[in-house]
């Protein structure tokens, strides 16, 4: 059962632009995210959610997407998500080294994409975007930084996995029809085993 | 159900010491664990599984538990874990900074354990160690560097949620019972809105 919900839950960054995402599932995700476990229990992330169309217009161009597709711009209008998720780490609360705000957001993120896919809702995590330009837009206080955006819709687009090849290359990619693929490493090379270790 | 099952994931440090987890069942966690996003889609982690009693009784000392009960030395002898899972980050694959690893292995510890909720075995993820001593103790190369260890067995004892109280204290704790209190912050808390906003 999880292991499907696993392989389902894939990054999706075309979406139906203009079907919703409820307001009531929104909160039933982003309280998945808190439920997570926190390093040291501090519980220091915070959370924005965007839906109105007029901000997400002017969010929308402060993110890049897709860093191995440089001809791809992102999604076009109409594809767009019809939902952001903007994931701060309170510095009031914080009790380690950032490391950990982002560990906890792992955590956080996997719990909420999880649920958001049982709905048939799919996203994409977004790490690359200017943390002072979003929080000027958003007016959001200086005491917060933002370090994640998810953005989230209903999907307009379809994601397989499949195997690193002999090259190594673990570059995504779109085919003709538009397909996006996304290269794993096998479990094999990912398990350490006494032919990995040092022979001291 | 994924919201019972996030519910149910939580942090376990007495375990059923003398009941093994399947070498099968902790493969198809790690395969959890390896089908997790990944920035840059880099899959820079590597995962090298203990189970053998003599290796867990040298490895048990190099870990720290529980920062917050820092008069429980953590599980006696009897409810040690029976696997634990050290998870390394491999500098030969790493693309961005070591945030992203960190990210990474916050969702992909999500996943395992996630998975391993579902049969029935728990967990505690642990930073708290010197990478140096794990790494010497267990013969890794220094082209990697463990960043987390996971314990799991089977649960040997009982934790529940509760709400963060007024004065704001995070830190869970040991009832005379030994039940293990975990106080969470209250969704309302966690969602910024216009009343969180700088005025200007």
């Amino acid at each position: 059962m999880i292991d499907n919900l696993v392989r389902r839950t894939r990054t999706v960054r075309r979406f139906e632009e203009d079907k919703p995402i409820r307001q009531e599932l929104l909160n039933q995700l982003i309280d998945l995210a808190r439920l997570g476990g926190s390093a040291r229990n501090a519980q220091s992330l915070k959370y924005l959610v965007i839906t109105e169309r007029e901000v997400r217009e002017r969010f929308f161009p402060l993110l890049a997407w897709a860093g191995y597709l440089p001809h791809w711009p992102g999604p076009e209008a109409g594809e767009r998500p019809s939902a952001y998720v903007v994931c701060l780490l309170d510095s009031t609360l914080q009790k380690g080294p950032e490391t950990e705000a982002h560990f906890d957001l792992g955590i956080a993120s996997q719990n909420l994409l999880l649920g958001a896919a049982v709905e048939g809702v799919f996203g994409c995590r977004i790490g690359a975007f200017s943390a002072d330009k979003v929080q000027r837009l958003l007016n959001v206080p200086e005491r917060y930084k933002a370090i994640l955006v998810i953005a989230l819709g209903y999907p307009a687009e379809k994601v397989v996995l499949e195997e690193v090849g002999e090259d190594g290359d673990i570059r995504y990619w779109h085919d003709e029809q538009g397909v996006h693929h996304v290269p794993k490493r096998k479990l094999a090379d990912l398990l350490l085993g006494p032919s990995d270790f040092a022979e001291n």
